[in-house]
């Protein structure tokens, strides 16, 4: 089985670009099996995503290596990485369990390219249905108190770091987190809000919507930042509602929306189709 | 042909309420074709839609007659139309003519059951538009000067009860209308807005949904109220946006959405199947 | 907490007919929550479905007691059943676990009013993830001569009286049923089909939506009958593909479908909300 | 404004392929502003779309010229066309308009970048409609016979041709054409059908989809084929409809459904978005 690499890359826009990267990657041997590219006409940015096979004894580090001095000439961000690799991935949850369980099944059938080598939580609720699947969990309580909370975050970021961690999901967790942890994570924790956003932002959503009587609820996946619920979103889902359903019905039906457009937005990051620019997310959509 | 009416009727929830209606229509010798019943578990609150033929020599005004009293004991909003008899409908239009030609293929076409008396419009330029359809078309500008402004609210009333209009609609007619003329013509005025509501209210939705970069973008149907954007939604839908679709491309796209979602709120309305109650619409639906 | 029970019933249309039953509910001082009522145009048929709340003391025996003679007399078909009570539900299954395992979560977290009192594979390979859920797993392997599977089916059929099964669920299970079977199970049996009917009945349904060049995919949840994947439909829901989809791609993405809309189908029967009339299920949809 | 060109690709796949051809683009000093490349994983095939600027003094006809010697090298299908000159489209109706009137307005805002020559159909009813546009009406009476059918297709085809069509769109042309016309216009007649095809192929769908009782009903947008409705799907589109649809209801709520799925498939064509591989649309979406 041949070794895909994929590789991101975003520089401002000038002529010759994508010829100077493809025949980079000619000059590698590799061979494209997906290759999607768009300029920004408003900012005249160039995005791009290059799946390509290499051949044998070609490494992911001779091509990083090799690749090198042409990414400082365009002064561009880029990142390769090998497709099959999973993404070390760590799954912070509160009491609700339909994400989790939901992105386990997902980890244990190999839907989903990745490891998990820790779940954490603000509560012991769901100990036993972790560690039932044989998944280390990690209690850490979060304190109200601006100190407290502080702390209970530092050591969920060693926590992260202790066990290598590349990606992590918030799978319905009910934490505000820190300005700094944010930074520290930046495009590295994954966060489903239960809105369309920017409708509905913060608290109680499904009980916003019913009071407003809107027809379409859903969900977001987006980046978390410091900013609540305003990180670059990478995809929605919606349902419609009618008026017979009160907020319990909403967040019933809502478990669905919320689980597969989480799932959909983890499987874009994980398979490097997300790039952010900005406020915004580049989606390079399978 | 059998005539078929329309009964709309909410009031207190109590016991016995749908037998004795549908006991009221059994003794007009009315046959039920459709019936729609909902009670509000948080407020106590009965809504109801039926639909029944009455046998020839049963006329509408006698039906109303006899339920009055029962209509009075009851406390209950209520009302009563002949399925068959047409909507007088009056268009508001500004510049883009795609919800109106949208509307008027509905009419030409026998689709949607209205009578259309009048189009009017503050500008000039879909004159000729109007009037190979055979329809009147009234120019009203409408100055930036409250003062003015308030002058061609009131000819823009008054044209519409000189044509007996029962029914207005915004056909993207880019006018925010004064609190009195809303009031005078309450849960009659219907709206389009181009944004899925409460999210990107008031000017260039589009624009705004490209810079919070949001992946599904729609349209939202409602009653037009004094608050801004903010009256009783009938119906939303929307669309999949990507990050390569640029505000000029969501308007685009958007049209088609904006035609249909306000064809379909309109339909419901004509229909009598839309039911308001404080900020929320009950809709029961087709 | 009140006692709500669910009645649904079907018959010949005729007036009076809702005034009839309405006032049937009166007297037993119930107090409506929900009706819905649909006269099929087309041959004359009435359908309804009435969810009430009768007084303390009120039973569900003695309201079919007392409805018996009205019933007569309409020639009716129905039913009346307290929503409280959980369906006994025997999930059968293969070797793929997407809708069981979803299933199970549903049961677990009491989404879904089922109780499960067997799990039913013709292979042994999900019984451990069965038996941790705490449920008997019962393998009924399914030879493929025909006297063989006859004799299979017989042991699964007496499985499932033996624990009182009022439903069963085919979750991904792949083996075609005797007539008899299906027969004996009328109404009784739903299975999830990966296509939208009736394209692509039979096997390997994705593959034949890759060599059509589809751009839509789905999945149909309906009643099992003798004839293979003809049997009334309850609900479907579809997903867009695109041309670099490849079969296998199609299953992944299949398999949330899939599951989606079985449940989906499974509430709207354990809700006592599907009536099948002929070869079409009426669906009085929440 | 700089010229665009588009220009799409497709042969067997090999190493170095995107390399050369982006090289190409170079040496012209174009400028990428979309690319989409897929190959085809199963039968090694590579396909590819590329829209890039071209400086002033570059032409088409230059472009086309120095292409040419790598395009016989590669063995490749391929076709580049100025991205701003509109398609010369010919229409072809019946009786129903909805298809026609949907396209001739997004003709007419300059929507859609197409010219439309003439309109013929196979009756005389909308001719008024159609020369209220200022356009050409062509009536060709289509006999049953298959000699006088015959005839008449030809002269159908002779009228696309003495306008210098392009494409031809069938909007809602209710004629089953003879194979020849088909394979003369391969490629370049797209048709509506009403119906999630392959299901319910030929006439009638919406009745088929009344008497199986489908939850989802659909329109397909394709190429014309000699085998009826079997062509390349360019694109599908579905809305959910319930028990209580008749055939009628069904038609009109799919008139909406058919104009969108018509003329977002147009629009995919006319944008050079579309590449067909044998039975399969490779549609590089926008």
């Amino acid at each position: 089985m041949p070794t895909t690499l994929l590789m991101t890359l975003d520089c401002a826009d000038r002529v010759g670009l994508l010829a100077r990267i493809t025949g980079f990657v000619a000059s590698q041997k590799g061979n494209f099996t997906e290759v999607h590219q768009y300029t920004d006409p408003i900012n005249g940015w160039f995005f791009a995503r290059f799946a390509f096979e290499v051949p044998e004894g070609t490494t992911l580090e001779s091509v990083r290596r090799d690749f090198g001095p042409t990414a400082v000439e365009l002064n561009a961000s880029w990142n390769i990485r090998d497709q099959g690799r999973p993404l070390r991935t760590v799954l912070l949850v509160s009491r609700e369990d339909h994400c989790l369980a939901d992105m386990l099944w997902r980890w244990r059938s190999k839907e989903m390219n990745i490891e998990v080598p820790l779940v954490i939580s603000n509560h012991d609720t769901l100990r036993t249905q972790v560690e039932k699947e044989g998944l280390p969990f990690l209690h850490i309580p979060v304190p109200a108190d601006p100190t407290g909370k502080d702390a209970a975050f530092r050591r969920i970021s060693d926590a992260i770091c202790d066990v290598s961690g590349e990606l992590s999901i918030l799978c319905r967790y009910m934490q505000i987190m820190p300005d700094w942890f944010c930074e520290e994570h930046l495009n590295r924790v994954i966060n489903i809000h239960h809105s369309l956003l920017p409708a509905f932002a913060g608290a109680d959503p499904y009980r916003k919507a019913y009071d407003r009587g809107v027809k379409l609820i859903g969900a977001t996946c987006h980046y978390a930042t410091a900013e609540l619920d305003a990180g670059p979103i990478i995809h929605q889902q919606m349902i419609p509602v009618e008026h017979y359903h009160t907020p319990a019905d909403m967040r019933r039906l809502g478990r669905d929306c919320e689980r597969l457009t989480l799932a959909r937005g983890v499987r874009l990051h994980v398979e490097d189709r997300v790039v952010v620019h900005g406020s915004r997310a580049i989606v390079f959509g399978d």
